[in-house]
């Protein structure tokens, strides 16, 4: 069984070996800059994982796990332009470094070239797996245009948030573990367990990403602290705070999200203290703890041996870890 | 045997059977959209007309041949963006009429739902339709990127408009045809004499509607002459005019090129005289010719009966008198 990572090491020396250079160089040079700046490789390392737990020959996986790898980063690299965002993992994003043309076109490419490499796989599996990704890779469109949406209207309730981030980032997890199982030789009810495993992890990590802005530590988060409250993005913890908070409370918030030349530093305090009066640092500890129990309760009931599932338990815990 | 405008007529039918409504409204409702506003149906109505060379049971054709059209419309969409093109076959484009960032979206969408129509087949031929698939969408998106770099420089070559013309048009024609002959059962070499017939017929079409900008028939090519020469174009009549030109014609076909306040009916006039003095028109026949002749040449060696080669001999006959 490898470890998360040396799953991780496996996909990226994996896509060392690829070469996404070709002719016209404006179209496939951003392909090759994206795919080599990083990340944590997370979802094509969850493949890989989920088909070790059926076969030994996780070699079976590596292509598919790439196509994942790459559809995941041709949509960071398409949300860059709709986010006019300057960076990603501290390089400049595609659209900035080449320009928006080329962005949507090298985009458009990685899209093909992740089925490209999906479909690298016994010819057998195919229609499942092809049938898995494609209502994946629409949900994630959905998620990204809920996005958006949220962000020009005042009515985004915790249930609307929770469905735009499993569309958005969770389902796409899900997929990763249940396309790794699926080549891996996994029955359906099992395949389908380690997607809820993956939907329920993925949950767990965006609304510790959420909560992790606001109470998390700069040095181990590795983002600065903060930077939802400053662009007042509707995370689980704003949403919550706005419909809870009453009178005074109410309003001080809404001051806070208006005011226009307010010292940031003195805007995240302000805003922290509200969190905190409200008390929805434990309201997001609470849903991320049922996130990990419904994912560890999927892990259960995948039917492989107590140790096949050892990896996948330490990911939970190590992830668990991370709020702490 | 179905003919062209029969088949034309099948899948717009199944075009209005399809929904493509769905939520979030702001992804879904561009694409119900792009595909209603027409379109000439030719990449689909050919996968028809090549499945049924084949096989009676043309029905097996029909979601492939719409993914291919959902493709089709996909790069339109997004080349519109590219191009700031404010119409599309008369309508606003689908970033002008909703916003940019809709439109990039919803292109991505309409990429993976051709995924999901054209999977639509029998299992055992799904790894070579899709394989054909992956390395003609990734074709087009070169041609465009090629078709884009044209627009910056001064040194086109006849033969690199042609590779250009080849990828962003005739390649998807060349795939629909195959992927309508491997969806009816046709062997490896009919398959692929069909894709030659159709990359030939598709540079002939390209070539035609070239010509046709400026010897054309306004009223029975569809679209205003001269359309090209005002964009200053780089078509295979300027390359050729461009390469041709020498001493005072040069001097004159280059300051017609930049000249700011011309009159617009006098530019045509004048450039058109000069593709006249040079021969261009007759030039640009002789490789319509040839194209069509070898699209002719390869359907000759598909090896089925000759009555089963009627339609797609028809539709040679047909858009060869285009020209005149």
């Amino acid at each position: 069984m490898i470890s998360l990572k040396e799953a991780q090491e496996k996909i990226n020396e994996a896509i060392l070996k690829q070469s996404f250079k070709n002719n016209p160089k404006e179209l496939y040079e951003p392909i090759e800059y994206i795919m080599s700046i990083g990340g944590k490789r997370l979802r094509p390392a969850m493949t890989l994982l989920a088909c070790n737990m059926f076969t030994d020959n996780i070699e079976l996986a590596i292509k598919p796990a790439l196509g994942l790898e790459i559809f995941h980063n041709f949509t960071l690299l398409h949300d860059d332009i709709m986010d006019q965002a300057d960076l990603r993992r501290n390089q400049a994003t595609v659209h900035k470094k080449w320009n928006q043309n080329i962005a949507i076109l090298s985009g458009d490419a990685m899209c093909i070239k992740a089925y490209e490499y999906l479909i690298e796989c016994k010819p057998e599996i195919l229609p499942e797996l092809l049938k898995t990704f494609n209502k994946t890779a629409l949900q994630v469109c959905e998620g990204q245009q809920y996005d958006m949406n949220f962000e020009r209207t005042d009515e985004v309730t915790v249930e609307d948030y929770l469905e735009m981030i499993e569309l958005k980032t969770s389902v796409l997890l899900a997929a990763s573990l249940k396309i790794g199982a699926i080549v891996g030789g996994a029955n359906e009810h099992d395949a389908k367990e380690l997607y809820r495993f993956g939907k329920s992890l993925g949950m767990a990590f965006q609304l510790q990403d959420d909560m992790l802005d606001v109470y998390g530590d700069t040095l181990y988060f590795g983002k600065k602290i903060g930077g939802d409250i400053l662009a007042n993005k509707k995370t689980f913890m704003l949403i919550n705070a706005l419909s809870m908070a009453k009178g005074d409370l109410s309003i001080e918030l809404n001051y806070l999200l208006n005011a226009k030349d307010i010292d940031p530093e003195e805007k995240i305090k302000k805003v922290t203290n509200i969190y905190d009066n409200l008390g929805v640092r434990s309201l997001a500890e609470k849903k991320i703890e049922d996130f990990f129990n419904l994912a560890e309760r999927s892990l259960e009931k995948v039917s492989v041996e107590f140790e096949k599932k050892n990896e996948l338990r330490s990911v939970l815990e190590m992830l668990g870890k991370r709020v702490r």
